[in-house]
C-alpha cells in the first residue's frame, strides 16, 4: 500500500516525536524536515533518511508531501499551518493553536472551511488507557457520566525561560487536561479556579501559579475536576476517573514493568511511574499519527481539530479569568 | 482498672454503634441508654446489659454515668449536650452540634468554658487508614502537604423525609469531609462549590444538590477538593490522598476479604467495597470512644472538639453561598 | 438465648486465643479456665471472668461446662480430648491431634464414634478470605478445581527448644496448609516433598528443615503445591490461589490499613503484610469458635473432625518418608 | 553507524517475530529471508525489505550476511544451525536445539568451540520484567535466593498434531520455564515432577501431560517451583516470584492498559491479561535480537548460549523420567 508521505517542521524535541513515529509506522514515510536550525534539521534528516531543508517553502513546494506536522515553536503554528492547509495539504498542528484567543479567531475567520483540514495534536486522546475509558463510557458501561476527576503532575518544573513564554499554567500544561475534559464531557458551560505556589519561587516570580484545581460544569451537568502541579517526585503523574450511575472506569498509572518488592520497610511497592511524557505517551504519539494518516487519506474532518484546540483555549482563558475574579466564569457553548 | 462509666442518649441506628462500641470496650461499662421510644430504649438496654429509661434526667441524676453520648436527632443536640456538661459529665457529641450556626454560637457563649468538655463525632478521623496517612503526613513523610484529594460517595441516597430535614448535602454529608479538610489543612480560607443534580429527581425537588465538588484553601497555601455523590454503586467510596513535595500518600477503599477474581472477562476483580458506614467505620467509632475515654479520664480538651464542629459547619454555610453566589468565598481564620 | 458455656484447657498463647474469643462472642460464656500452672490460670481467669483451676478434674466435673477447648502442649491433646469427650461435652482440640500416628490411632480406636464429637482446630479454614474462596470454588465459578497453590511463610523460625519438640516442619508448620489442600481438593493420594535449609543452623543441627515445597496429587487429579519458610522478613505471607477452567481465585496477603505510599524510590507501596498468626487470623478463630458454639448445640459432627486431623497428619508423615527417599509417596485414600 | 545484516531462516510465525524485530530495530538490516515455502519466503521479505529465497544455500553465500537467525522446524535446527556457524556467522537459534539430547550431544561434539557462536532463543531472558527482577537478585536487594515460584499458563492448547511433533509438555513448553530457573538458580542437582490431564483429551489420547508442577533444587540449596497449565482462560499466566532472606521481588500479569473498573458486581477489575506470546513478549524478542547483534559485534560468546540450551533439554529430560519414575532424579552438574 501507498504510504503517506509526511513532512515535520520543527525538529526540536516534539518534532523529533512524530518524525520517530512516521518512521515506524508502515503507513508513513518521512519525506521532509525542515528546522530553521540547519543542524537540527540535518541531524533529523539524516537520522530518519529525510531530505532536510532551512526553507519550509522547499517543504511546502515538494511533490512528495501528503499531510504536514507543525511542530515548531507556538508563536509560528498559525502561519505555519495556514500555509501548508493553503498549499493543499492537511496538518497535525501542535497545541495550543497560539496562545492568544484573537489570533485563534483571526486565523479561524480567514481560513473558513479549510480549518477542518486540521488536526490538533492533543495526544493524550489517543493514550490507549485514556481511550480505553473514553469508549467504554461511550458504550454505556458505567451509564450517563456523572464527574470526572483527573490528576495530571509533572515531574519537574520547567525552566524560568519556558514559563515566561509559556502562557501560564492553564494554556501550557493544563490545556491538555481541559481538552480530556471536553472528550469525555462535551461542551462545557461553566469554570472555577484555584491556583496555588507552593513549588518555585521562579514560577511566583514570573507571576504564574505552579499548582492548580479546576472544576467544570459539563452542558449535561456532570462536573470534571483537574488538579495540576507542576512537581512530582514519584514522575509523571497522569490518572483520570470517570464515574456514573453504574460504576467507575479508572486509568492508573503506569511503570515500565510488572515488577514489585516487598520488604521489611514495605510490601507490593512498584518502581517510579513512567516519568516523561515521552516515555508515558509514546503510544500515543503513534497511535495520533495514525489517526492523522487516516483522516489524511479519507478527506474527512479530523478529530480532534482546530475548533477542539480553540475551545480548550477558551477554557484555559476561562480558567484563568476565574482565578483572578474569583468566581465562576460562564462559558458559551 | 476501673471502667469509664458510659451513658447514650438516643437509641438509633448511630446510638447503637455506639452503645456497641461501649459493650466491646474493656475500658468502658455502658451503664445507661435512653430514648423516648421506650421500646428502642428497651431493646438496647436489655441487650447491652444496661438501665434503660424514657426520661433524660434519670440518666443525668444517676451516680454511675462518668461521660455521656449524644446521639440523638441532630435538633435535641445542643440541649442535651449542654445539660449533660453542666451534670458534669464530659460529652461526645454526635455531629452535627446543629443545622443553625446562629444557635452554635449562643450554644457556645453560654457555655464558655465548658465546650472545651465536648467532643465531637467526626468519626473518620479514628479511621485506622486516615488517621495513619494523617500520622505519616505529620511526620513529615511527603514533605509540607500540598493537595488532599477526597473522595466520599454514599452508596444510595436517603429518603426524601430524611433529606428535607438533612440541612442539605454540605451540611449532612459533606460535614464529614470538611472536617477531614481542616484535620490535614488546619485553617481554611476560601470555599469554592460547584454542585449537581445528576442521581435523584426527589432531591432536586427538596432543594437539595446530590452530587458536589468544594476546593478548599488552607492557610497555607494548600487546595484540598472534596468529591460527593449521593449514590455510588459499587459501594461507599471512601478514599483520600494528600500529596506533597516528597510524595504521596494514599488510603483506598476497602473489602471484606483480600480475594480477587480472574476470568475471560476481567482479571485481578475484587468484591465490592466495605458498603455501608457500619462496616467501613465500625473499627473508627471504637477507637473514637477509646479516645474520648482517655479524655474523659485524663481531663484534657478533647479533639476533635466543639470548636471543630463549629468550623465544619462555617464551612458548610460558606460552600452553600459559594454555590448560590457562583464566587470563592473567604472564610474568617 | 441461652450462652454456650465453655472451659478452656491450658492458658498459653493459643489458649488465651480461645479465651478472648469466647469472651467476645454473644453466643457463648467463658465459665472455667484450666492450667497445671496457677499463676497462668488466675490471670487468664481473672481477666475474663471465668473460674479457674489446677486440677482438670474440677473443669470436667463442673456443671457449668457445655463444650471443652483443648489448647494444651500438643503430648497431653489425647488424654484430655479423651476425658473431655468421655465426660459428654463436644471439643474442640488443637491441632495436631498427636505427632505420633499410631497413638492418634489408638486414640480412634478406642473413643470409636465418640470421635465424631471432637473438632479439630485447622482456623484457617475459617479465614474469611480461605473461606470465600473456598466457597466460590465449590459454588463452581473456576470450574472443577485443576491447581491450587499455597504460600505460607512464617516471619521467624522459633527457637531451638521448640523445635526439637515440634515434630518436624511438616507436622508443625505445613499441617495447616496440608490440611488446606484437603479442604479445597478432599482426598489426596500422592504427596511428593523436596526440602531446604537455608534459613537457621539451629534448625538443620535439629535435624530438621527450614522451607519445603511440597505438591500434592488429589483423587481427582487435581494439583496442590505448598511453598514454606521458616522465615519471611516482609511478615506472615499467607496466600492462596485455585486454578480452574473458568478462572482463578486469589487470597493476598493482608495489611492492617490501605494505606499506600508514593515517592521517589517507589510507587503504591503497602505496609508490612499482618505479621502474626494472631494478628492475621483472629476472625478465623472467632469463626472457628463460632462454628464449634453451631455443632456443639445441633449435635452434629464437626468440620474439620477427628478424621481430618489424622488426614493431616498422615501426609505430614508421607511428606516426611517423601523427602527421606526422594520418591513421590502413594497415600491411602 | 554499521547495521549488522540479518538473514532469517524459516517464514513460520517465529520467523515473522524475528525479522520484524530486525526492521525495527536501529542496529540492524534485515538483509534475506529464507523458508522452502515460496509465498512465506516472499511475503515475508517483500513486506521486510529483504531478499528472499527457497534456497538456504543462497542465503549462506551471500555477501551481505553477519548473522543468521535459525526460526525454522525444530527438526532443522540442528543442520541449519550447523552450517550457518561453519559459513562464520554467529547464529540466534530458536529453542530447542533438538528434542533429542544425543542428537543435541552429537552436534556439540562436531561443533566444538563453534558451539559459542550459538546463541539460544531463550526470548523470556530478555522480558523487562524478569530481567529486572534478576538484575535486582543478582544486586542484592533480596539476599541469596532461597526459592523460586514460576506459573506460567498458555491461553489454550495447541492442536493434536502440534502436540504430536512437540516432544511433550516438558520440552515444548516447560523448557523456557526450566532456562528461567536455570538463569535464576545456576546449576540444578535434583527434578521432581508431578503430572495432571485435565484440559484436554486429546492431548492425554497423545500420551502427554496438560498440566504439570515441577520442582527444582539448585545447587545451592535453593527450591525452585514451576507450574503449568496448557489453558488458561483469563490468558498468557506468566509470573514469577523470587524470595530471599531480605524479601521477595514479583513479576506480575501484565495488560494493554492500566484500566480497571468498579461496578455494582466487583471493584477494580482489570482487562484480560497479554493473551498471547507476541503481545506479552515483543518487547523481549526485541530486546533478545539487540543483544544478538551486541554479542555478534564483540565477538564474545552469547548468553543464553549451546550449552543453556542443552541443560534445559537435560533437566526436561529429567522432569520425564522424574514423572515415569515417581522418584526425584539428580542431575549431574
Amino acid at each position: 500500500m501507498t504510504r503517506t508521505r509526511i513532512a515535520v517542521l520543527g525538529c526540536g524535541r516534539i518534532g523529533r516525536v512524530h518524525a520517530d513515529s512516521a518512521v515506524s509506522s508502515d503507513r508513513a514515510e518521512l519525506t521532509w524536515v525542515f528546522d530553521p536550525v540547519g543542524a537540527a534539521a540535518q541531524e533529523v534528516g539524516m537520522r530518519c533518511g529525510a531530505a532536510w531543508t532551512t526553507e519550509v517553502d522547499e517543504v511546502l513546494a515538494a511533490a512528495d508531501v501528503d499531510a504536514v506536522v507543525v511542530a515548531s515553536p507556538t508563536p509560528t503554528h498559525i502561519d505555519l499551518l495556514t500555509r501548508a492547509v493553503r498549499s493543499g495539504r492537511t496538518v497535525l498542528c501542535e497545541k495550543p493553536i497560539d496562545l492568544d484567543i484573537a489570533r485563534v479567531d483571526a486565523c479561524r475567520a480567514e481560513l473558513g472551511d479549510l480549518t477542518e483540514r486540521v488536526m490538533l495534536g492533543f495526544n493524550r486522546r489517543f493514550d490507549p488507557s485514556f481511550a480505553e475509558v473514553r469508549r467504554r463510557v461511550e458504550a454505556g458501561e458505567i451509564g450517563p457520566l456523572e464527574q470526572l476527576t483527573i490528576v495530571s503532575r509533572d515531574p519537574a518544573p520547567p525552566s524560568a525561560s519556558y514559563i515566561a513564554s509559556s502562557g501560564g499554567l492553564f494554556r501550557d500544561m493544563m490545556i491538555h487536561d481541559l481538552d480530556m475534559a471536553r472528550f469525555f464531557l462535551g461542551d462545557v458551560v461553566a469554570v472555577s479556579a484555584l491556583g496555588s505556589n507552593l513549588v518555585s519561587e521562579e514560577i511566583r516570580g514570573a507571576g504564574d501559579i505552579d499548582g492548580a484545581v479546576v472544576v467544570l460544569r459539563g452542558a449535561g451537568g456532570q462536573l470534571a475536576t483537574i488538579t495540576n502541579s507542576r512537581r512530582c517526585v514519584y514522575g509523571y503523574d497522569q490518572r483520570l476517573e470517570a464515574f456514573g450511575e453504574l460504576g467507575a472506569l479508572s486509568a492508573a498509572n503506569q511503570h515500565a514493568t510488572s515488577v514489585t518488592f516487598s520488604g521489611a520497610g514495605h510490601t507490593a511497592a512498584s518502581g517510579p511511574v513512567l516519568n516523561f511524557f515521552l516515555d508515558r505517551y509514546t503510544p500515543a504519539y503513534r497511535a495520533e499519527l495514525d489517526a492523522f494518516i487516516t483522516t489524511t487519506r479519507a478527506g474527512t474532518a479530523p478529530s480532534p481539530g482546530f475548533e477542539d484546540g480553540r475551545a480548550a483555549l477558551l477554557l484555559a482563558d476561562a480558567a484563568e479569568e476565574s482565578l483572578r475574579a474569583g468566581t465562576v466564569v460562564e462559558v458559551g457553548v
